[in-house]
């Protein structure tokens, strides 16, 4: 695919955002040109703040489009080499490790990629564990012929319980079968330095990939995390990075109107102070469904924060709601335009789909049917989006929507980065570290106590002081 | 499998809400004795009034434990039919006929059932086409022997726009294929007098099943629509609405303490009323996960009314959110603990497995590793679940447990049904309409509109009269 800057500009995302204002959605809900006005100097200072800090810190992130070259060159070699052996590739992995992987083969492979027969497929099929059930977990080893697969095992700190039992179990049975060559069937992607699954690897033997210090799990996809799973798949992972510095480059804009990520976290900010506690993300198109759930991750976890940066009680955050339009407008709609007013609707659109099928005459004598004949499953799906949108604004509903001319590479590229960025640019204006995750702490505290392991003496015993349930409340 | 006294006894689903109590959870947060003491009206009401009409009106749901002998086993005999002749069975519908049917396949087959061998599996592979996507349909064309492949098209009204175009589309395709045999590749579920769907199915010589007219889509998955799938899928259809009867019974209990559903309906109801408007279902299971979609259409679209019984503008409602232990603990967990105080959160407990993996050994040297090994994975999520339920109460967020001691068709029917009457107990004290979904009309009329389709005119005049969008808020 030729990237010159024509097609570059063809394909640029667009974010509209008429449905979030006043002359819309009236001025109960909506918000002013004065407001957006008014709160500039907001805008300004998270523009800055971001600005500041790119590529340092827990923002190495922002560097990602730019300086992965020679890793990209490494990712593209060993890819080969897996789709050439291999029929299985399955990512080890949870949270940011999975979820973008997960986001990235659903939007860019076909929806039935591991069911297609191998010639047509062209790549290995694709699995991410990223739960620790039981049952799912032998459910795999049901389907999997493991002389035909490669493992590949993320994770940043080499110590996530969920992902190392995976490590183990699996590992345990390399040995069994492959002796000496069961490191030909593990990657590991990791922290350099820190953490045991490097050293681990390292004793091994494996192939690693490295997950740079300022890149948290969550802002991670664009790393060697998300790009070697991508490459494995035959997705164009050169074109996806051009579509993220394509999309950092538009964000330059230090207009907030002018800049479609600022614009985008000024409007959820504002939201969230008029009390809009809950964000949907509501893609018009299949492959876009887990782009949500990626999201629901990036959204929820960065803002979620119990205190602000200077040691102030905010409880902050919105909560993350998945939907995947038209499905779901025979699900959640009814409370979308009816239920409290205390949602943001984010609706993903696509231009032009990549097939088409005509809907086929047929019903002649049932009007109530045959008005959808002749036309195409595009118009269709495109004119219920077009009608959620205008069913939920003239409720008054606050609702914006993405435009992506088409779903591929670059497109996906530019979606991915404009989330992370409007996710920084609104934990900045809401005075939080939007990179940490101190809420998790506690529960991962709380298992190893349970678990018996040295050092969590202290969280046991605060557990078995805990008050005794009362069987009264038990059903 | 002998379903004895004893038996359904050991197999009650238990709901544990001592971490919704003030006692556990704090003043600030929980309720009191006190407080469920004083709302013991609103219990009593909502229970009489959902006792005098079960059975009548739109609760047609309710007898559905008790009133299908004969379908039963009509379904059964159709579903041997069709496990011998074909390899795939495909739904087609959307909302209510899609959401029950994923969830009880989900929770009830092998978790890469699709995947098996024939053998192995012993049942079609099934698919459900709950979307209009273009990309979708031609996708699940790819991979499908129509030769093979019995269709199941689900509409209530005969007039849902989605599956009634993937109806024509289809039915288009197996004329051409098998001319005056097509008919033998489908079977429609639709109601038995009203709308087109039952006319078609009758000139077209489609096998049917009948939802009774008190049946609402979203209380539909005990009906034919949810029933045939299961069977066809080799899952005891008999011991589900067993399962159902059995919950039932349980909650014929008048006192609120000693009725799951209502006393579960009521703390959300109150809770609601403390500003909750988040309820998060968060299974600890995989074969779970999607029973949280369908909880999601049931809450969503049952509650969220803007008027109530009595005229009155309430914009009432709970936005349902879909969570997965221990997945989201790594997604959703640092939002839950430490962001806004606007949530209750149901945890799906499941005693025990039926598989188990041990943890191997193999990293002695690495004590953040280690002290997993030899554990197993039951345990481990067992404890993870226990240590989040202990972090979110420890951080005074409302939650409560739901505990299943295993996954089969029993639990599953009575799982479902305690959603239902959880439902409808606590429409009941939110004084609104439970079973309808006014909302919806506004998109489907603008969807009309958009098509041309007669009878739409004045949508589509106020449609091309709304307000134009401003080319300036779009970036």
């Amino acid at each position: 695919m030729a990237i010159n800057r024509d097609w570059q500009k063809s394909m640029q995302i667009k974010v509209d955002y008429n449905n979030m204002m006043a002359e819309f959605i009236g001025d109960e809900q909506g918000f002013t040109d004065k407001e957006i006005s008014a709160a500039k100097k907001i805008a300004d200072e998270a523009y800055k703040n971001v600005a500041a800090n790119r590529g340092s810190g827990m923002m190495g992130w922002t560097e990602l489009p730019y300086n992965q070259d020679e890793i990209v060159k490494d990712i593209i070699d060993t890819a080969k080499g897996i789709r050439k052996k291999f029929d299985n590739f399955v990512v080890l992995g949870i949270g940011g490790s999975a979820l973008g992987p997960i986001a990235v083969f659903n939007a860019l492979c076909h929806l039935r990629h591991n069911e297609l027969p191998k010639k047509v497929r062209k790549a290995p099929k694709f699995y991410v564990e990223d739960n620790i059930d039981p049952e799912r977990m032998d459910a795999l080893f049901d389907i999997l012929d493991l002389d035909k697969t490669m493992f590949n095992v993320i994770t940043k700190s080499g110590a996530t319980s969920e992902t190392m039992s995976q490590y183990l179990i699996i590992i345990d049975k390399l040995k069994k079968k492959f002796g000496d060559k069961a490191g030909e069937h593990m990657i590991a992607t990791t922290s350099a330095q820190k953490g045991n699954l490097i050293k681990i690897a390292k004793a091994e033997g494996f192939k690693t990939f490295y997950i740079p210090d300022g890149v948290g799990g969550r802002f991670s996809e664009l790393s060697p995390v998300g790009l070697l799973s991508a490459a494995v798949l035959g997705i164009d992972i050169k074109a996806m990075l051009k579509g993220a510095a394509f999309m950092d480059k538009l964000c330059k804009a230090k207009d907030v109107k002018k800049n479609p990520a600022l614009i985008s976290a000024l409007l959820q900010y504002l939201a969230m102070n008029k009390g809009k506690n809950i964000s949907v993300m509501m893609p018009y198109a299949d492959s876009l469904k887990y782009i949500a759930d990626w999201y629901c991750q990036l959204w929820g976890e960065s803002l979620g924060k119990a205190v602000d940066k200077d040691g102030n009680a905010v409880y902050a955050g919105q909560t993350p709601v998945k939907a995947l339009g038209v499905t779901d407008q025979h699900s959640q709609i009814q409370l979308y335009r009816e239920g409290p007013f205390d949602k943001v609707i984010t609706i993903i659109a696509v231009e032009n789909f990549r097939k088409e099928t005509l809907i086929s005459k047929g019903c002649e004598d049932f009007p109530d049917v045959s008005f959808l004949c002749g036309h195409t499953l595009s118009e269709l799906i495109n004119s219920e989006r077009k009608a959620t949108e205008y069913a939920l604004t003239t409720a008054k509903r606050l609702n914006y929507t993405i435009t992506l001319p088409e779903v591929n590479a670059f497109t996906i590229g530019e979606l991915l980065y404009y989330f992370e960025l409007e996710t920084a640019y609104t934990g900045a204006m809401l005075n939080i570290d939007t990179f940490n995750q101190p809420g998790v702490e506690g529960g991962k505290n709380a298992t190893y106590a349970l678990f018996g392991r040295k050092g969590y003496e202290a969280t046991k015993a605060e557990m078995e002081n805990a008050p005794k349930k009362k069987s009264d409340y038990i059903i």
